[in-house]
């Protein structure tokens, strides 16, 4: 555990590769195989127990793996704790990418998003207990994980503010603005309790983000 | 720390009195005084080093409190710890509460509401540790403490809406998405790396949720 402050720094050491962790890529196919089986164990063992009380030894167990395996691709538990927060940012980076990919404008692609990322935390409900927890692990592990779609995310909105497709404004601070619905909403409506309709909250969101909330006729 | 997995339940348990903890207000202004001095510590101990490495002894001496004092006030560390998000909650909704007194409609509420809340995080950067480190420790005091902003942002929400200040839509889904946009931004802009103007951060954010993303000429 670390006892850094963040401060004004912790941000500025972040580069798009992610939350460091693991060894590197294995080298043989069956080398990857195991590598994977440990990080989808470790999702499981510790989105059900939490990173404090979860063991390396059950994360094995899961995966059917020795334990002296275990330690030719993770160093420690925390290791591979970076490496899983890291491959769940992987897994939502291609999740969302290949359900927005048939997009044609940005406004599409916020939709199309957002529904996206829904239905992702549906499916992996240990998605926020395994990125909350990294926050009391190392701040920086939390903070790099939502800085890589932070700079995506402003990436694509220039872009698209470039197209004539968004109205002109910052794309950091409005990437930051989406994020912080995208994650809240998965909180609440994927994790905590499912609403009636998805398809509703999609809706209620999405206009919001494209119009607003001012009245038409006072703007 | 809790292994319990909240589901679909979690939030439900939640009441509009926030994430418990402590053995309620004590009965006379020197208790009072004792018990806020104490909290006041616990902030800065816990926000400097995190609920895992703070101590209860480092609490009692940054409060200048004998250790047999603590134990009249607090069962044990998580009890304090609940105590504190309750608190912090309580800071943070007086503070928002005299900053949005003058604001006449919910638009300027909305403004005024989001500076005064980076204003808040400026001066107490240690909100994020204290909450988040609070899902790894019980997720229900982290659902219980956004919960409670969500109830009364939604029922803020409502009213506007029927007073024709904001176009109709689900208040709940709203209150979520605007404290997800609060949240993030407080983050990233109040907590991790100063922005050159944070005025600028609040109108871009604000013309997001006044007007949308989507070019005029297209709605």
């Amino acid at each position: 555990m670390s006892t850094t402050q963040t401060g004004d720094t912790g941000i500025a050491d972040v580069d798009a590769t992610g939350p460091a962790g693991g060894m590197g890529p294995p080298k043989t196919a069956r080398g990857q195989k195991t590598r994977e089986a440990l990080l989808r164990a470790a999702e499981k063992v510790f989105g059900e127990k939490g990173y404090y009380a979860a063991s390396i030894s059950e994360i094995t167990q899961e995966a059917k793996v020795a334990m002296g395996t275990f330690y030719l691709y993770f160093k420690d538990k925390e290791d591979i704790f970076r490496a899983l927060v890291g491959h769940m940012l992987e897994l939502v980076r291609a999740h969302l990418r290949k359900h927005v990919a048939a997009a044609e404008t940005q406004m599409e692609a916020e939709r199309l998003g957002l529904k996206a990322f829904l239905s992702f935390v549906s499916r992996h409900k240990n998605l926020y207990r395994i990125v909350l927890d990294s926050y009391s692990v190392d701040e920086t592990i939390y903070s790099s994980y939502f800085q890589v779609f932070a700079e995506l995310y402003s990436r694509r909105l220039t872009r698209a503010e470039e197209q004539g497709e968004i109205v002109p404004g910052d794309a950091e601070v409005r990437a930051w603005c989406l994020i912080g619905i995208s994650n809240f909403l998965g909180m609440r409506y994927a994790r905590w309790k499912r609403p009636p309709s998805m398809e509703k909250v999609v809706d209620t969101a999405f206009d919001l983000i494209a119009h607003g909330l001012q009245p038409r006729q006072t703007r």
